[in-house]
């Protein structure tokens, strides 16, 4: 295993000391793992928190500023954070207007979110409510999930509500919006090679040279089937077919996001949207919005997700909004 | 060799495809590999060209748009583009103020882009001046290099002569900006793994799994030296120590980059940040600005590199102006 780290036991903890290192506009609770926005907690603003394991930078942290999330909580990698940090950055959002949890769709975060909430709620009366994510249509019920994962539609729900929030929508108007593009979004991945978690010290599964997995989780969790290794006008087809199977795309604008998996270069991400985009005119679906890069990654996996999203223009709207994050960042 | 790539002659001319597919704010000549601000050329502000081989995404390319450069050029993976399309990209973004190119200290690049100068400024008489980025301090006279290479303070010379060309500074301007950038910046990097041409099919060179190789360059040509694989604490000590042993970089506010080769995770490049900061701190260096990710790659390399530049007030004003490119984006 090469890694940029030190001991395998601190790689959450030294990486968050960066994060407070690297932005100064954030504060970094060390000892709860948690990155705020410096100015939370903003009165009269609904709070938006989100988290999870740790492994797929930028999300959460990256994520937490202006126009986003007002909290981050970070777990171990590929762990999910334990209630108590998820309440107290539940507590330290709360502007009194109440907290939204964006939770992606695995068992520990949908349990530790939804205890967390009854924690925060019991100490201060803090009015929390939840979105789970659930956009991957590879698989039901993987391994650490009962019903559909959580991806990569993820970074949109918390830019959308985000937006709604920052501009002083109440509870029910965020938590809408953010039920809204769960309802419009979906999101399939592949990858060429599996990632290393630290602690372990060796790939999660075996990949042979000239194979390749579609439907991969972003924990290294089994995808749908193992196949040779194809082109990236091939692997195209294999993230545009299932999302379009299960979802109509046609008739909307539609925001598009092709989000390298962790050690894919740009340069192949670029290469993977250009055949994406080609396929997606070809079905007569018409992209009006696109991400191209790592936007939820899974450490050092090699391979790529496609995520789409069914849009409104209130939906084009709250994505152009200004957002000041280290993950995303425009007009601001 | 596991990429995602069709035909491993076309990655370049596929990635431009997608380029051109997800940024239509910007103009893609397919057939000279040239990327083109859309609104080029700006009439009365000077032309910023740069380009070299592709291969070190977001650089170039990511670099175009309003506050950075008006054209990238790109030549085959980690070869120079040929005169003729530098040529034309410095007739295309000529607004008659004259044309800036930042060129990077490798051979092929210094000739090529000396020559297209000739070879615009003999069709149209357009005033071409060339700034050379040789910041790498870690070797002289390298496998593609007389003198020393150019490597992450190129990000900063585009940044700071791009945002003095947006404000209306004339030609004798931005070149002076660009040159007191070169004066003030050094770097270095480390890698953990080869990088793999996609026209090589297999990595560049051999790292055991116990070793990493010190003051690496960004095409995989050797470095100083080999050592045991060390702990993120110990890198950080290998990027600082030879960069401020070449330069004083106390008195004066600093901008900091820990850039990315590629393919390691963003996690780890916080972690090394971290590292890097306090080590810093230590030596009583003041970071005033710093940037954490991947910002000039070298394809599929694990490993990463510290660029820092000695600042002044007029550098971190023009740093902090508004950037409104794929790769840095900012106040737009």
């Amino acid at each position: 295993m090469k890694k940029l780290i030190n001991n395998v036991d601190d790689v959450v903890h030294d990486s968050l000391v960066g994060v407070a290192a690297a932005h100064p506009e954030l504060r970094v609770d060390l000892e709860q793992r948690v990155v705020y926005r410096g100015d939370a907690p903003k009165q009269g603003k609904v709070g938006l928190v989100s988290g999870g394991g740790s492994g797929h930078e930028p999300l959460h942290g990256g994520y937490v500023g202006t126009g986003m999330l007002d909290a981050a909580v970070a777990g171990e990698v590929f762990t999910s954070p334990t209630p108590d940090p998820i309440a107290e950055a539940t507590k330290g959002v709360d502007g009194g207007a109440g907290v939204l949890h964006i939770v992606k769709n695995y068992t520990g975060d949908v349990m530790n979110f939804e205890m967390a909430a009854e924690l925060a709620n019991a100490e201060t009366g803090v009015d929390v409510r939840s979105v789970i994510v659930d956009d991957d249509v590879a698989v039901q019920d993987s391994l650490y999930t009962a019903g559909r994962r959580g991806v990569g539609l993820t970074v949109f729900v918390e830019k959308l509500a985000g937006a709604a929030a920052e501009e002083g929508a109440d509870l029910d108007a965020v938590e809408a919006v953010a039920k809204k593009v769960v309802a419009n979004g979906r999101s399939y991945g592949i990858a060429l090679t599996s990632c290393t978690v630290p602690a372990a010290g060796e790939p999660t599964f075996d990949l042979p040279e000239d194979e390749m997995e579609l439907g991969i989780g972003i924990h290294g969790e089994p995808g749908r089937k193992r196949v040779p290794l194809a082109s990236a006008k091939e692997i195209a087809k294999d993230l545009v077919d299932p999302i379009l199977d299960d979802l109509d795309f046609t008739g909307a604008p539609v925001i598009a996001m092709l989000n390298g998996m962790g050690a894919s270069p740009l340069l192949e991400l670029y290469l993977v949207y250009g055949e994406v985009a080609a396929l997606l005119a070809e079905r007569g679906v018409t992209v009006e919005r696109r991400l191209v890069g790592d936007y939820i990654t899974s450490l050092d996996m090699a391979g790529c997700s496609l995520t789409l999203m069914r849009a409104d223009e209130e939906d084009l709207r709250l994505f152009d909004a200004p957002v000041n994050t280290s993950g995303l960042r425009w007009g601001a």
